[in-house]
């Protein structure tokens, strides 16, 4: 029994311009609120709906409200050498700061061949595949990765320890394809458990466990209890080595950059401050290796071997890191953008909290 | 019903010593197999003894005398700049070059920041970990990669497309502790496979797909059909994640570097010709983020915090990645390494295929 949800479409313009203008409405400059628009956007075009405009309210307009992020926070550059760069986000929103550190480290390394950057005391970034993509056209291969509140816990335990942690790396292809692995390190995020909950349906083995910390189906038990990392429960499946990833991004981003850690990292479900992310990225020039068009070339070769390789039974295709976002832009920029009516009525809300005009509608 | 293994203690020195004698009557240069000892002695040092002295006759012994592995080929350099190294290893043995390759890319990242070398056309270089554990005592962030022949299959298909790529990451805490992710991206290793069908075990599912691409807890189909990334089958529990960060490792190490990738790249199972491996390798010194005595302050910080948090239900406790090669280094150091009879038969079979004294036992 499928349940028809009554989308709203918005072409990508309206929903960049409506972004810009609540951002601004709430005291973040225009140059500021330009960028986390396109971030946004870009999340809600490439169809990652839960960290696009969905999230424009709770973790931005309703923080700066709160006072919890500085809608006007300044960064500032702790160290820097030719390939390597240290900022400190000034408790701003995280999409600003992290366009311009990887636009950094992308001139660093076409400058010197590799580059390496951090920001800390930020806050939620959007979607870490933006940033990494940002090196696509530049002829680098992207890094980027955070961390975040907590929701999972570490093989063996039961404390709430881990955020999604993601890394995500892009690499061109030919033509405009690209290889694009954008990648929380959990199982599932907190999305899903919700999701199974207003289904009416049992978690899948490996996605959480509950607040004693026994492995549970009960989305109810796992939203009070901790998402598993990647690998699920216990060893035996490979979940010391989501755990390992998730720790990894955790101190990439937090030690390396000198940002908060546990156990001043609060759980996710309970973040009343802000500043609290770290990011870490990092650019390679592909030219220092090899000439651009053989790499290009061979990227595309490879991923076109999985592309056409042998479909296991009840699967429709094999796809490459990346596909599923490029082939839903596509329709996205075609046809405009459905938003869940959630979202739409989150959006109203935000146009009456900060006094401006709402997102525009495409006509049906 | 516990199965005893009697095992024959060696000390690490005379297993070094052994794997030198072999491999330099083997025809490899006496620097070059010192280095090689170094690695592989090291991974029964840390207890992986799937990597150690265990692959000694089958990997690199009989590879050499059958032609495929070079024991004189010359690594020379394609690229460099301050920042980057693209080498070529002339299908040398693959431990060799990649520790002086880590060397390198640890003096770069020393001399301007952070550094980036890929190595081609090279061959089976033991654990990851050991060249991103170089970096530790250079006050670096090390990390390692390398793709191989051919395991596992794609999320959704069921051709045998990637090795079980791993990553490997080492950033140093106060007095030498360390956290050290040396992680497969496949679920489990073959090994695995193969211990399960030695004990009349089925597999856990997720681990591996029959040929028909079925998912599979029979040894035999699995061993006969692909090995699954770490996630497991389809998307479900994240197994697009781990496929992935696999074919990541193929692409980083074998497009970047410019080395075999697929279609050239062989099935594991079926591997008749050297020079198929590409290395990837990144040194970041940490000065240049952070005080080196804050930096690792703060990394043994967090991960105290991890070892100290509440255990789950059937664990003994919470560790961090490295934690129990750690444990096992050191009773090997104090009582000798316990060598499985099939590997010492393995050394001995080695001894009188090259012609040099059987590794020294320790007394009883």
């Amino acid at each position: 029994m499928a349940t028809t949800i009554e989308r709203t479409n918005f072409s990508d313009e309206a929903l960049r311009a409506f972004v810009r203008r609540a951002l601004a409405a709430s005291g973040v400059l225009d140059d500021d609120a330009a960028l986390v628009a396109e971030v946004l956007v870009t999340s809600d075009i490439r169809g990652i709906e839960s960290h696009g405009v969905a999230r424009l309210e709770g973790f931005y307009v309703d923080r700066i409200a709160d006072g919890s992020i500085d809608p006007r926070g300044a960064a500032t550059v702790l160290r820097e050498t030719p390939t390597t760069l240290a900022i400190d986000c000034g408790n701003a929103l995280g999409h600003p700061v992290s366009v311009r550190a990887m636009r950094s480290t992308i001139a660093k390394a076409t400058e010197i061949g590799a580059a390496v950057t951090t920001v800390r005391h930020s806050n939620h970034f959007g979607i870490a595949g933006y940033y990494a993509m940002q090196a696509l056209e530049a002829d680098c291969i992207g890094i980027a990765s955070t961390n975040a509140g907590r929701l999972a816990a570490p093989t063996g335990g039961r404390d709430v320890m881990l955020g999604t942690n993601p890394f995500a790396y892009a690499l061109p292809g030919e033509n405009g394809d690209a290889f694009v692995l954008d990648m929380a390190t959990t199982t599932v995020a907190l999305g899903k458990l919700e999701i199974a909950k207003r289904l009416g349906k049992p978690l899948r083995p490996g996605w959480a466990i509950d607040a004693a910390g026994h492995p549970t189906t009960d989305p109810d038990a796992g939203m009070t209890g901790a998402l598993l990392p990647l690998g699920g429960h216990g060893t035996e499946s490979g979940g010391h080595k989501g755990y390992g990833l998730g720790l990894l991004a955790d101190i990439l981003c937090g030690v390396l950059g000198g940002g908060v850690i546990v156990p001043d990292m609060p759980p996710s479900r309970n973040i009343l401050k802000g500043a609290i992310c770290s990011h870490f990225f990092t650019a390679i020039r592909i030219d220092t290796f090899r000439d651009v068009a053989a790499f290009k070339r061979d990227i595309s070769a490879v991923i076109a071997q999985f592309r056409e390789s042998a479909v296991a039974p009840g699967y429709d295709g094999v796809l490459v890191a990346g596909d599923p976002e490029a082939a839903r832009t596509a329709v996205h920029l075609r046809d405009g953008i459905g938003l869940d009516p959630v979202v739409v009525a989150s959006l109203d809300r935000v146009a009456k909290k900060v006094r401006v005009t709402p997102a525009e509608r495409l006509a049906a």
